[in-house]
């Protein structure tokens, strides 16, 4: 006798147990195979590395930027590539040897060959007393130099007058490579993701990264988009400088990205914002993570960590934001050789996934909506969207969320506006939305632009 | 010797003592007449409301608004009447009697005759399990439906296998009743109190903010006014929907506004701000409040509650907030046979009507001003306002006051802005911009426009 | 082999210890000089007082400003001087002598002389009875008056039935007498350092703001200037108002403005915000007291305390604060025989002095800087500004410190504003900017005007 309202049923999780555990152990079987791999900022290690890439997203783009070419204060450095490395002892045995971990070579070593005493050798050999089992990561890009890394224990064992020292390294024209893939949206406007690819065998740092970044990419390509997502995958610094060179276009029309990074720990989420502090994708990942009831980090921004220092420059300023777990230099397996495919978890990976998924959601989701009969609150109750019958308590979230959309929806407020004052969740008010787009109480705000490229060369992946 | 300061004796309590307790007397037996009336949102219960009120403010206009008559996205409904209802076992004996309490029929049941088995019946009728000793109020304005409220304990009762079942009521075109009085002020600019009058046998939800709102017009109606003050005695949303659409004009004059409910209970004040949260009202309001030392609560705004939803709504957006003692849902009584004259203490309600009496003639006070004198201060010395002697402490609040509202007088600050910047009661401060005013260092700034109706047909209460 | 980060050496201190040790001794024997001296709001004591100071600031001006002079509201009253006073006992014996004490005599007492009942004398005795020993400072500019003042133990003594009295003062036709002194700088805009100078023997109040304006100006004559210092040395109230009505030219061009005053005891450093709240001067104070890690005291403005009452009138609002150790009327000492010479420490004097160079150090070195390689970070280790070796951790200041200036110079930003939100001191800031300066990667911002007062007539101290 009494109407029913029509309630949603709750939102199903967006990854189900089961397939969360499959996509966790799909990403660290990408990340196990792409560990061995020899990075460095240019060189064979990151072709390799995109090419395999390229089999999870087809559609991706492989640049080589010769060297020399300039990207603002910067230019393309020489190309660098390693056959092998040793440092032998009398006996000819190798006491250091590249063949067993890349890390134990200063990444950008120069070519040397030759015996030198023991006391010419140690101001190249970078070792960590307070964790004298590890292989430091080092490198020195723009400094010609060479050296080797090594546990400290190794270091204290070497006693011998003199070492035979071979670095078999090419430093030489050639190029810098790094991967793009473009997923055309119905808007013209994008949302930016980047990732790091110049470390060698390093897992959290940033293979974890990468990995979220293609699992991301796949979960986008198979759904209709409103942005348009461009994923980035430079290495560090000098390759997110040479992609900004060359996209000045592209870089007027990013509205919202993230920088990827450190997502394989165990540790919690945080998020680093971005320059301006209250970009809507600031705002945006601290809602999504406040929803998810975890113990997180939100770190205002700082001009040091990766490449969304670059973003960020003054001359940018762009509403790009940092997402990690633990960050950089606060676990103590960071830059050492305890960062290996052990220490990323399956569980850890798939969470971050699922964040991610999450927040692009959300910002394809969070759209601006006009109230169709703002004076007063429109009868729901004929529409089937009220309670019958009078006189008990209200409060349920599902009917505030009605009343909190409409009473908010003055054609500027986005559902991220109305959740921060509300206090209720994101789900739920589009939920309501919907349900007050369905009979015809609201509109949605046209797009600001949208996008002549759809129908473009740009393929998806 | 020493010229003496010209230091003004403190303020009087609004109400002293003994007109306070008589003015709860004088609003519970208004209270206590009204209560038996069976209220809806239509009917005859409205119009004999209306008419005892009318015995009060005797300017008051009662406006009919025929059913069928569109307000926005509603429309008035059917004229709800009732003359009888039971519900009889088989000896004929009435096991529910509307006679002895309105609350005993769901508000707009449509009507019924005729012999219902129990389990026919069942469905039909309302309790509170949980307060086994209370009817509850129930309505069902929107949806053709009937029933019957009772207690829990007597509903148990019901074991009989058939009852006979009688609602005596109509649903036919008629009209929605509504009353309105306007006390006109020099200045055009309004200040809105409304009320909701459409419970039936419920004393502090809402005889007790109808009650206030009489007193309080009897109050204006006695003073000189600077505002026009509209009170309009309303059933709850179609009501103050059909208000608002028939009076845009007025609706562009509103300044200020207060939604005056459940002021009769023992628990302490709580203000719920408008839409806008920062509305001068609001600001004022929290300051009145500060200034008791009792204990109360600030809300933000929520578009649940009363008929601040309609005027709130964002194609108004209304500065108008809600005032109550505790609110709806949060004390037991709350829509309940338990909610009765004795529920309601008269100093609640005469402390609700001084707080209203405090907060329009701190509006009324609330005047922008301009030093006259800016550069330095003044030399108040000369004007006795200013100690003769030197180098003893200053810091007395009178002093205090003269010297903050010299300073933050620059024809943009209200009294409302210098007692929140300096700390100061707004009493004093008043007091201050007085003398100051007396001797010619200060101006009141003119008003923004003046009220060309004053002289117009609209009488006085 | 490693190229080094050019790192600048810390910060010298601003005054060593023994220079600090030195400059104490001299502030306080300065200040041990002008103590007995019998100011007022005019007269030979203020005269006498700028003479002093004119041994130190050869470049002083001293103004006279005649009787009956208006200024804004006041004008200038009677100069005031006084020879003699006493009261005698019926032995001739002086129980009350200004010869012993100019505390004794109310500042601004009428002339009086002949013998009056006890009954008579006791209404122009001023004490202290919570503060036996003591002698209270009481004035009486504005009413025409006489009084003494004593020791409440003295006045207990006071048993005979008539005394003789005499005060041997004139107050006549003559002129309010306050110093200025100019220190050009390349700007024209102003920093303007005020302290009041007409209390007599009180050495805290204000001999100590007196002596640390005076060795202040002495620092800042040694060095070049960005902007112009006006130092004024005037009486309280009547004195500021009458250098804000003879130049209000200058007035105009003040960016920066510091009252100073009790800054001799031991207590901890107070500021006063200007009444704006938020200016550049209220900012950077803060700033400079926070860095200073010792406790310290932020108020918001209120219209009471020195001359920035009147700097501070809404006809001003000069962005001018009061800087203070304990402030009036929070220490027992405060305007009794209890303020002398003793009360004031070397030390503090010193801190202050150190604190003020600090102020206007920061304040010539707040300038805003442009990045001029603002798209992505410019490459610093080829200009020896970033370690070569990479991939060990970040964050060392001096590194965050370039980051930071070249994120945040974007022509707006000042150190200032870098260093409130870096959280980085204000001093590594300003030598990353030197050095970005120093390697073409930044521009200072042009002055917004400069000084065509540099070549004028104004000499320097």
């Amino acid at each position: 006798m009494t109407a029913q309202i029509l309630e949603p049923a709750p939102l199903p999780p967006i990854l189900a147990a089961p397939a969360a555990a499959a996509a966790g152990a799909a990403m660290h079987a990408l990340l196990t195979r792409l560990f061995p791999l020899c990075r460095s900022i240019t060189g064979e290690g990151v072709r390799q590395t995109l090419q395999i890439v390229r089999e999870y997203l087809p559609a991706l783009q492989v640049h080589e930027v010769p060297t020399g070419t300039p990207a603002y204060d910067w230019q393309v450095p020489r190309e660098w590539n390693i056959r092998d490395a040793y440092v032998k002892n009398r006996r000819g045995e190798r006491v250091i040897d590249f063949q067993r971990h890349n890390l134990h070579v200063v990444s950008y070593s120069v070519p040397v060959q030759g015996w030198l005493t023991r006391a010419e050798l140690l101001p190249h050999l970078h070792s960590l007393p307070a964790q004298p089992h590890l292989i430091p990561y080092r490198t020195s890009y723009y400094t010609e130099s060479w050296g080797f890394c090594l546990p400290h224990q190794d270091l204290l064992r070497l006693n011998e007058p003199a070492y035979e020292v071979c670095i078999d390294s090419t430093l030489a024209a050639g190029s810098l490579t790094y991967g793009e893939l473009l997923l055309p949206g119905s808007s013209a406007e994008e949302v930016l993701i980047s990732c790091h690819i110049c470390h060698p065998s390093l897992a959290n740092d940033n293979l974890s990264g990468l990995t979220v970044a293609v699992f991301l990419a796949q979960h986008l390509a198979r759904q209709p988009r409103r942005y348009t997502y461009r994923f980035v995958f430079v290495p560090g610094t000098i390759g997110s400088l040479v992609w900004l060179s060359r996209n000045a276009g592209a870089v007027g029309r990013i509205r919202h990205g993230l920088v990827v990074t450190l997502l394989g720990s165990a540790g919690s989420f945080t998020y680093k914002k971005s320059r301006r502090g209250t970009a809507e994708i600031d705002r945006l990942v601290a809602l999504v993570l406040r929803e998810t009831n975890l113990p997180h980090h939100l770190q205002d921004f700082v001009p040091s960590g990766y490449d969304e220092r670059q973003y960020c420059s003054p001359g940018f300023d762009l509403p790009v934001g940092c997402l990690s777990r633990t960050p950089y230099g606060e676990f103590p397996e960071y830059h050492t050789s305890a960062d290996n495919p052990d220490f990323v978890r399956p569980a850890a990976l798939a969470g971050a996934l699922e964040l991610c998924q999450t927040i692009v959601d959300r910002l394809e989701a969070n759209r601006r909506y006009r109230n169709l009969s703002p004076y007063g609150e429109p009868q729901l109750g004929r529409r089937g969207l009220y309670k019958a019958t009078g006189g008990g308590l209200e409060g349920a979230p599902w009917q505030l969320a009605l009343l909190w959309v409409l009473n908010l929806a003055d054609g500027q407020a986005t559902l991220l506006d109305m959740a921060e004052r509300s206090g209720l969740g994101f789900a739920v008010l589009g939920q309501a939305a919907r349900a007050l787009l369905d009979c015809g109480l609201l509109a949605e705000e046209p797009e600001s632009f949208s996008n002549p490229a759809t129908t473009s060369a740009y393929g998806n992946c």
